[in-house]
């Protein structure tokens, strides 16, 4: 038939097609965090109260799943651009995968440092296999919890302030717009996003963000066990159907959350436990 | 903890997060297969050989699949959003999911029908579940064929010729730009890419696209068998190792293809066979 | 000094710099009038009330100039690159100019025919130096009145009434929010918008849009004497006070409009009055 | 008639029309200098040479004119904002008009600054008349000299010298892609801009960039006395012929540029001679 002469010209009909990453190296990778709370004055962006929450519960997921994980709090554009460029230099060789989570401000295509905007696809792009060869071929894994960023809340003529507002005492829940994602770079990618456009992101003041929660609670319960696509499913289900059991907030009323994935992965990707030789 | 006490607000601790989409209907539904080989001299577009083996192709696995399938042949804009508004506004409550392709040129978030172009979110926004109520909670995919449409290599001098070039006698291999890919409209929607920015979408004008190649391999092997998530992570995986093959073919070389899938499913879909009472 | 040295490489330092277009060829030029008043129902668009007028007044100051009309009436995107393929490849020797304009809604760079959408760069491009010779060194000017096209006033769902809805008895004012505008595509373009991004453009259900009033009752008053630039800054003038007067009426508060122009023009442009040789 | 029962209701007939902004203020205003000539290494963009001289030039004819210069020599995207900012909350009353330069590399709608990007839209938007009251009702002009930044002309893995590579000794020519202008904010604002989208922008290491060149030459000789658009004109011209003269340069062989300018202004702009009181 025209499939199999075609897959004949392919020269990939073997057996293996269901292969998983091995995630056996002698190291399960590194997972970087860059958790953003307070933004420079100049950049006109509100205080993200509650993402130390999302920060603390990743880091501790990451830890769970065999992760060194390194987090930076509210660095600098050209921080980040430092820290991102000296991981992808290294020697991911002994390493199973490769995370990285911006936990901030965005618009389309951009996330928001201390000092300024970064484009992702610029950082995203230092980990192709032709970049960092020592991860080609491997999971290279990016959560995006980032919405447009509230600018029209906080004006620029309060320089005086160092670079927040004041703690808000009580709970709140807070919503912002979503953005257009920024596709993945190249084959073994797989981005997950908090939000896109024509949604909203929550954000709770207490317990961090919609997104993260779900993601946490999931990675806690199934983290050692389930694939990543089967998880990321149950987060979009998880944040999706949220907005449900709160429909008495009278604010919140019809700002649906939606994540998604976009998945440029070749293979099967579980993070199973790692067997410790001693 | 903080995980537990942001979950509890969330009230979604149950043990049916590991649920999969209902694909027992009565019907599975239908499957619109939008096929575009000839435009118009005006648009400039190249006639797309091997299309229409995509197209029987993707027929012949939807029905093995269960679903109803339809193909519209080199329509116009009119026609495609015709066609789009009458499915959104059918009654799919006996239907299992609903699936759409389109086969053709494109551009970042636009898709090429027989006389000009079409944004690709207008017409995903049809079934969202606030539109098409009978689709809510039902699972909606699309297949994106679509490349950056050659628009150099054809003049728009020649409006003798009816609609296209004549056709190549031997078997060639045509490859076009990638296109940002656009993100799926809501919950429950899941977008499959053929290609994304920065890489290449080969078409072989005797076996079709690459894309479609292995779509449709995978979706005659494990059909009814694995999950989308798992097939579509074949396909990019068989893509993307595909240009390895062809090393020999010069003009070919370093043009990776590398396909990318967007989810915003909730649950597990699978395509089980369909038992039909007698 | 510095400056001599590198203009003495330019070699430049002519006394014609002050030199205008020659407008004395033997005919003034083509004046072409896209006037988009009903859409297919399928593009979801307004009927856009008013636009008759303003196509009218046009019509009417651009015979005044001199030039020859076409005016197109709800044409397709087919039919409009036709007629602009048809008049970038006519032999413009003998005009001094050429005139396009758009009267529709739009979105980013593109604008709306009677079925569906088109790129207004694509459109422009075809009548750059390089693809139209014949008018290569003369002004090819557009002038675009175009809003982003109120999409939610109307449903999609109302595919018996052919193309429109009822005639408004009474005069209104109709305001749509303005669109990023496109760059002209080459030396000695010029393209005047109607508004900009962050702002509104009103439409008088009897009178016309504030733009073309602005521009029809400059050029019917200055149109033989002021050259383009100080013509287009009135316009610019007139109707972005108009609100200012307006201030009573109460959904209009606030909504301003601020139309641009952007000229790639290298020489200054007047429309002297042609001597007729008889 | 339908022109002047229109224009009865706009209420703006009267003869004044011909205005040109008051220039007789007190002072005529700042001019802030933007000159980017070396970035950080993480950046990944090239030293710009050459750019000196473009500052030198500029800053010459804007004291010629009257305004009170400050150049900015490779600062921060932080201290771009804080300046920015400064200038915008600073009473104008007593001013004519304020003038912004970038002199960098740059991307759609964004300007690179010595450690990252800024969007133009965002710093433009602070001079806005509801924003900075004081400049409402005058031209706030902006000279934007930035083409898309030879990103792969230069690695990001070198960080150990600190911000440059060598200076070359002898005299080139540097071409870079234009990119999509940034339309201006308001009323009364004009940006004009080295290059656009389809064309390339020249920078002499020895003479600084064909626009700023240009530009100089014709502010040093022309002003006091013409107008705004009449001299911009004449820089557009300027530049789409300069190619013509170094046809013999094999490298820039169809490497055209052309500049544009955007304009919002409601009057004629001159920048006569001041007198000042003794
Ligand atoms: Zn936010
Ligand atoms: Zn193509
Ligand atoms: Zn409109
Ligand atoms: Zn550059």
């Amino acid at each position: 038939t025209g499939i199999s002469a075609g897959i004949r010209s392919l020269g990939l009909m073997d057996k293996d097609v269901l292969d998983a990453y091995n995630m056996n190296h002698g190291t399960r990778g590194h997972a970087l965090i860059f958790n953003h709370e307070n933004f420079h004055w100049s950049v006109g962006m509100n205080r993200r109260a509650g993402t130390q929450i999302d920060a603390d519960n990743l880091n501790d997921r990451f830890r769970e799943l065999g992760f060194t994980t390194h987090v930076h709090q509210d660095v600098s554009t050209v921080r980040v651009r430092e820290i991102i460029f000296e991981a992808a230099r290294a020697d991911h060789s002994n390493y199973d995968a490769f995370i990285c989570v911006f936990l901030s401000h965005g618009d389309d295509g951009i996330i928001y440092a201390h000092d300024g905007v970064l484009r992702l696809q610029d950082l995203m792009n230092q980990f192709r296999g032709d970049v960092c060869p020592s991860l080609a071929g491997k999971p290279k894994i990016f959560f995006i919890q980032a919405c447009r960023g509230d600018q029209h809340e906080i004006g620029v003529d309060a320089p005086d302030e160092p670079d927040s507002g004041p703690m808000p005492d009580e709970r709140m829940t807070v919503a912002d717009a979503g953005t257009q994602p920024t596709i993945p770079a190249g084959a073994d990618f797989l981005v997950a996003y908090s939000v896109t456009q024509g949604y909203f992101s929550h954000r709770d003041t207490h317990y961090g963000s919609w997104f993260v929660q779900a993601l946490s609670y999931i990675l806690a319960t199934y983290g050692n066990e389930l694939e990543i696509c089967e998880m990321l499913s149950m987060v979009n289900r998880m944040v999706s159907q949220r907005q449900v059991e709160r429909a008495v907030d009278q604010e919140m009323i019809g700002k649906k959350q939606v994540p998604c994935f976009l998945s440029m992965l070749t293979k099967k990707l579980y993070f199973p436990r790692k067997v410790h030789h001693t």
